[in-house]
């Protein structure tokens, strides 16, 4: 199978997508000369201001090569190592990190907090926030991570953000944002970066970038001056400060120019719209969650899953229930390769 | 100052170098399609089969961003939190990674053992490694590290690396190299990588390649298959296992093909060696320490370093002494570069 | 109140007893003199001997001065950072000692599995510690952490502690036992001190001693040999090897002499016998969970507690759930005490 | 040998010493009846008003088991993991507590500065309180951390201390007191125990007690409210908040009441005068150092070492340099233990 092969037919994740030509492009042009190390060179500052521009204030900027680093620093800016980080149970720093939070913050808890479609119940937050505080028994409630976009596709409306914000502000507890799927988040609710972070009370952002066309640069951005300082230190003591920095902000640049980011996203979106909207006619299939981004969850009847595995079709199956699968999309997929896919699922259910 | 006028004046770092171009054309090449994450994909676990021809034995490989990563994963797996890493007080572990070791390894001492010219002196080596031997009250020397070549552009010998290697082993010690520069210490010794490492007694490799011609790419390459486990789970939890790993192993792969990695540090160390020659002649001038590899350290007259920084010229100086200035060659220099800087140092010293 | 008074009308915890008569005249015999530093002297070694007669077999024993320094270090030996520890939701190292473990481990995560009357379900376990094995992303299931006596006095049987620990054996697991109540289980099962750990498959032990007649002194017991070192350097390093040592070991070498700790631990389990047979004649008042142990969960209705309250009886309430109580006994409770507080319960609940 | 023998000859330590009658009798008179655990009862509570009342001021007080938990608690709430510890290179921290330091504090770096006996000289503080600052590459000046009385039996003045600590406050730095002989500084020095630490700038004390006659019991001594609430969990984190704390804390207020603390140190300096000035006349014997506690260093011929040690005298010899030897004396020696010694001593130097 070749690699357009694959691409047509690989719904694991989206970060089996390549990088976008634009990315590729601004690291060509970064290559060519030399340049000061450690991000102190013109384009990289360059790229740190263009963050402040979009999100409408000074923020301090640290790009990373993995969104488990991004995670494990912020937490640990964030949390004393006696703090617990609240998060709803679906949350990738407490299933797929191999305990990179725990790392990073020298051995905080992380405490899940439930609510359907993998999104923070605003009653259940309050409850967990109050618990233990003071006891000196207890690990101390400090921080609320919300994942943005879901683990399972589903979004959080400002409106929604708000409230756990808020229920976290009154708590005392900071507010950190996995966002490792922050443009799509942007794109299905049409809301600016400002609007979804900082205005919404969070401090510290994980910034990811990879899964939606850069190669390998996410970025941490924080919103409270007073932390900038400690996350230099941790970003570097993490093993996060490359010397040719230039190479993962040019990525971030081209990422974040001519609305590279937000249009790849929009496209995202748009290919899980068009399988959910397919499938939801296919009979026997029944989508679940919240479809707001570009993660679709589908109850498959197990001989679609097995016929469309067959014909090479990549996607998870069976994993978080039997019957349910998984199918992600990225900026990389073209209409035709969903048409593709439900052109499959008609062929198969029709036989069924 | 153009990036062309900057890299003909600028011996502050070979890390203010861009990248190669074969390194460029391999990550163009590897950004088309998609590809499993994760070093999963053909592409990785080619380059992780090159790893092996090159040193002529298995070993795992992990890519990392930085060389702290490298350094400091690469540790934790050697020393346990009570043990101590011997290294020379040059080292850059213990001068320049603002404590990464120390986080990495969960709070093991380096503790320094001097030498000439950045090189651990034997005899030293083997009052340090039998010191307070199983006394509970104090840590317990556990890793020796040597860098290679060192931070002063020395190299050790194979049969130096060997008679310090011999008293780590007989003193229970595990050997980390750090490999910023093993590329440089190949060509400047001639010696294979196998002869630079595992049979001279090296257990884990920090294999710097960024310094020499990729772009945000190093590896720890292991020799140990008892520890490649572990290394896994540190590398993963140390926020190193990129989705896009094929990014990575990408530059990897085309600094170790065709030699393109020996030929770029020879060069290198041929533009050093140019320059030691020049301002050997240079009245004034006092060359220090023992060239090897692609840094030179020099006593310079305050007014030969005044005069070569009013010209555009970068480079450390009064840094490490009074006096004392720094040149770092790379991949980069032309032969061009290095004569234009000793016709500056000569017009300079005949005005003096 | 004095405290003659107090312990009358006392149930929080078993930890607000004083100290045993023996124990307290063992300190002051080691008062005297002075002594070899660091548990070198001989009373210390003779404890450590009688810790082997009556394991009836080689240990090693590491006094600590809290149950929460035992489990941390015992723990820290036992996994990986990037492991994680299998425990009952109710466990102490889970809810009452502020991240300890994770601090001691260097951040391995705690994982819940749940089972009835706070004992692990087999089954919940066997699922457990097959999760995610060999997945990178993940932490690994490396221990299984039993509370014997439970947190909620219920107690493991011998056949039921193999059941786990093979479950465990099969997966790989190491085995911790948190005997903060260890002498009240012996005494509920009438088993030895071997049976109810290295034979039935415990690695490491917390040996607690404090809640049952020391006064801060308990241990880390440990089975395994290849243990013993690592364990010696973990207990200097988090602060446990105490200088006088000889304090410590005096008081647990009272503990274990002539039967004292059984004695007293069965006296205590006598004494929430009395009292459940006393309160389950009470109306309105249910007895919950399995007793087996000094710990006793019940339901009061809410006057019941408030008038006990109000005569000076101390004890949890509406802490777990509302209308739940806990009464621990210790063995400094005497018969007249239990007797004079059921008085009190049959007043009041004749009143209602 | 019996233990008064032992004592009469035993110079290796003053943790070999016993415990004050009137700490054992306080213990005696706490093991009678129940108490609130966690130092809630009211004798604990009465004690850390008595800690106010000597120093003069609101303190939170932390009872502790040993001397390693008290630096490494203080060094942790004092340093962030990217800090340095400024130590004299004698200093208990870096030398004999198996890198406690760097576990507790997550991995800082503790940096040795220079000086004449044991005391850190002020310029070589002040060049390494300003060294890379700001840079994050490296670790950050963060502590300054003196042992008074020093390891080798020196005292700092308080003129010396404000001296120190001065510098340290120009450059931003917290100050933390090792006082494990803080009583032995007291004596020698006929200060209060306010002008000896805050009043001379001092933020955290480790207050030693076991050394002169409590058993194993040390304190915190925080004097910054601010770090009280982080204190109170890195102490419960760290396993050292005792159920049972009463049997700590009645273990230090007798150690403070009626000045049995300062008396036993003056005993314990006298003690060591008297056998300085009897050595001082002994032919071949040379007394190094500077007296001003309980320690004594001098250089013995090797026969006088030899003879003694043949005597059943116990002392380290040839540990720090050949011919060295270490005498400490403590709180229980008696005039007639000296003179003992020293008519050995005699009798020897005159054989030779």
């Amino acid at each position: 199978m070749t690699g357009s092969e694959q691409l047509l037919r690989g719904y694991l994740s989206d970060n089996a997508a390549g990088a976008a030509p634009e990315v590729l492009a601004a690291v060509a042009a970064a290559a060519a000369g030399p340049a000061a190390p450690y991000g102190t060179d013109p384009l990289s500052q360059a790229v740190y201001r263009r963050f402040e521009e979009l999100f409408e204030r000074p923020v301090a900027v640290f790009p990373v090569s993995t969104g488990s680093a991004a995670n494990g620093i912020a937490l640990a800016a964030l949390t004393p190592p006696w703090g617990s980080v609240l998060a709803h149970p679906d949350a990738h720093i407490d299933n797929d990190e191999a305990g990179a939070p725990e790392f990073f913050t020298n051995g905080a808890k992380i405490v899940p907090v439930g609510g359907a479609h993998s999104k923070i119940d605003p009653e259940a937050l309050r409850a967990a926030a109050g618990r233990k505080r003071g006891d000196v028994h207890s690990v101390q409630p400090s921080v609320l991570s919300i994942t943005q976009a879901t683990e399972t596709g589903s979004v959080y409306s400002v409106a929604e953000l708000e409230t756990l914000t808020g229920i976290a502000g009154e708590a005392g507890l900071r507010v950190h944002m996995d966002g490792a799927r922050f443009a799509n988040a942007l794109a299905a609710l049409g809301a600016t970066p400002a609007e979804l972070s900082w205005r919404s009370g969070v401090d510290v952002l994980s910034f990811g970038a990879t899964k939606n066309g850069t190669m390998t640069a996410d970025a941490i951005v924080c919103f409270d001056p007073a932390l900038a300082t400690e996350l230099a230190f941790r970003h570097k003591r993490g093993g996060q400060l490359t010397a040719k920095m230039r190479f993962q902000t040019a990525q971030l640049g081209a990422y974040l120019t001519d609305d590279l980011w937000l249009r790849s996203a929009a496209h995202a979106n748009a290919m899980a719209e068009r399988l959910r909207a397919g499938l939801a006619a296919a009979p026997g299939v029944r989508v679940a969650g919240e479809l707001g981004a570009n993660i679709l969850f589908c109850h498959f009847p197990a001989a679609l899953t097995a016929g469309l595995r067959e014909r090479g079709y990549a996607f998870y199956a069976d994993r978080w229930e039997p019957g349910v699968v998984r199918l992600v999309t990225s900026f990389a997929h073209r209409p035709a390769d969903i048409d593709d896919l439900l052109a499959a699922v008609r062929a198969l259910t029709q036989n069924a």
